[in-house]
């Protein structure tokens, strides 16, 4: 029996695999619902990650630490609560770009603090831990990887002798607010990334490894894309549970649309399940939940050899969303009463 | 006849080596006396520059810039106008030392785009005349060097082994409001700094000198001790007047007072003066303003080989600043009617 059906008896370790406000708003559920000795190690995707105005900023993690340490701006979902934007306005005036980027005066103390550690030869596993001393989000949050990973969107360009440009993925996202199609997704670094400290062992130490309703592509593809992370999630003993992004055909956030057409990934609930594969087969999955309203995907989920569920996804406030990680921690209970492959 | 005799017929040349507030003050005086054809340049001390926080930050070039660009704090007299101060606050809460430095929110996009441009490969002195391009403070700012200095205050520290410990100036000034002794004043990188480009010609080809009532120790000092500056003043044809920072015995701003004690330097309008000696005997000026309430260091200062003149010091208001700057050139142009030293 694993330590997830034996719940009663014992400490729970749960490893996430996380983008930034998806994710964020998960673990805040998992959170609500988790026993307070259960340990929650966060894995953080930084190919969101961007340099801006010599600063290095980690949207993904910044989210993630904002969220679960009551820091966070509760309507944009993004930077910092009570925000001001002097500093923004300035950078504005002396004409330096890019201006689509919003970094707000609390958020730029979260920047220095990271960038000037990072320039001490600290890496940015050391420093995330670091900046998490002062928000306590009650989980363990380990970036994917201490190596500089950055998503690259090909897209047209007809100026170009290619007919092709590739631009940053916060580029791409914020000032083209994903609205062009995606003709490719370069996640420069990756293959030459090494997983930071802790990642591999919590993978493999875990009881429950946990995949919420983040970004297929440009957050969960990069943290499994990390040499060593798939490996780790297909030799685990830890059920491996999804939440699907796509609620009744469309992304949770709309924009991620674009990036799964770009890539032939059909924009469906069952189309993200079988991109990630089943673990019986090779893939990264044991479970997966589809919202209610998608329950014909279940059929072709679980033809994939991937256990579905239809649960309500929608995290609409404190209470669906605390329902929708137990909802995860139940299904990965009875995978593992009845055994995960390896 | 030099041209500052010659002023109803051509543009003049001034050359002006000034520290922060002191010295931004007796600037707008100037500009709003000088001709529109006139041309000033204004070396500006650099020894005061600190990194903090991973940001190159220069106080002195900052009060001038934003003094002349319209953009200080009239009351504070350093940083920004309708500043907000959240990144600080946010510092604080990280934990991050210094905490006694105020980099306000407005004030940090300047040092955002200084150390960008810095780390990018530029020099100090083209990062100067980009953020000058958007203040256009209607003067040719040059910092005196490109290469680092930086001025650390030897105070006692019975800690140490020595009995002593070196901190930063602004340590010194900030922190510790100059409210201890100093024993000593050490410009690192000062015999190794080269003057920055514009620096030697500007001298070399100016109708006027002058000095601000600038701190002679911490402000005027570094300037002139660049290598290559004393001896570029000793050799220009104009003549070289400056203002004495004391009045009546003790600092126009009161915390300078320890700086010249701990050099041994007299805290009078005569003592600096003398610290600065006379062009016709070695030293780098041709006159000297004294209030009217030192009329008795006249003699003092005149018998040293300077031209010593009792004018209001005061720079109260723009009236009474912009006179002081008349003031001064007046001194000049007598000096150049009848000569300067070689």
């Amino acid at each position: 029996m694993s330590a997830v059906a034996a719940r009663e008896n014992a400490a729970m370790r749960i490893c996430v695999l996380s983008g930034g406000v998806g994710g964020a708003r998960f673990l805040q559920g998992l959170l609500s619902v988790a026993a307070p000795e259960d340990e929650v190690t966060v894995i953080g995707n930084t190919a969101d990650d961007i340099w801006l105005f010599g600063l290095k900023v980690c949207p993904d993690l910044d989210t993630i630490m904002y969220t679960l340490g009551d820091g966070i701006d509760a309507e944009r979902r993004w930077g910092r609560s009570d925000e001001t934007w002097s500093a923004k306005a300035e950078l504005a005036e002396y004409g330096v770009e890019p201006t689509w980027f919003g970094l707000g005066d609390k958020d730029l103390a979260t920047h220095l603090v990271r960038t000037q550690m990072l320039q001490a030869g600290y890496t940015l596993s050391a420093v995330t831990r670091a900046l998490c001393a002062r928000w306590q989000p009650g989980v363990d949050l380990v970036p994917m990887s201490d190596d500089r990973v950055e998503t690259h969107i090909l897209i047209d360009d007809d100026d170009s002798d290619t007919g092709q440009r590739a631009i940053h993925f916060q580029e791409y996202w914020v000032r083209l607010r994903a609205g062009i199609p995606v003709r490719g997704v370069l996640v420069v670094g990756l293959e030459d990334a090494r997983p930071a400290p802790g990642v591999l062992d919590a993978i493999g130490a875990a009881d429950v490894v946990l995949l919420p309703p983040s970004n297929p592509i440009v957050s969960i593809g990069p943290i499994v894309g990390v040499p060593g992370v798939a490996a780790a999630l297909r030799a685990t003993a830890a059920p491996v549970v999804g939440v699907s992004p796509i609620i009744g055909g469309a992304a949770v956030r709309g924009m991620a649309d674009q990036l799964l057409l770009g890539l032939g990934v059909p924009v469906s609930a069952s189309g993200v399940a079988l991109h990630l594969g089943a673990r019986s087969r090779g893939g990264l999955l044991d479970g997966w939940l589809v919202d209610d309203q998608d329950t014909p995907a279940r059929d072709a989920v679980s033809a994939a050899g991937i256990h579905a569920r239809c649960v309500p996804l929608w995290m609409n406030d404190p209470t669906t969303t605390a329902a929708l990680a137990q909802d995860s921690l139940a299904l990965a209970a009875d995978l593992a009463a009845v055994g995960t492959p390896r």
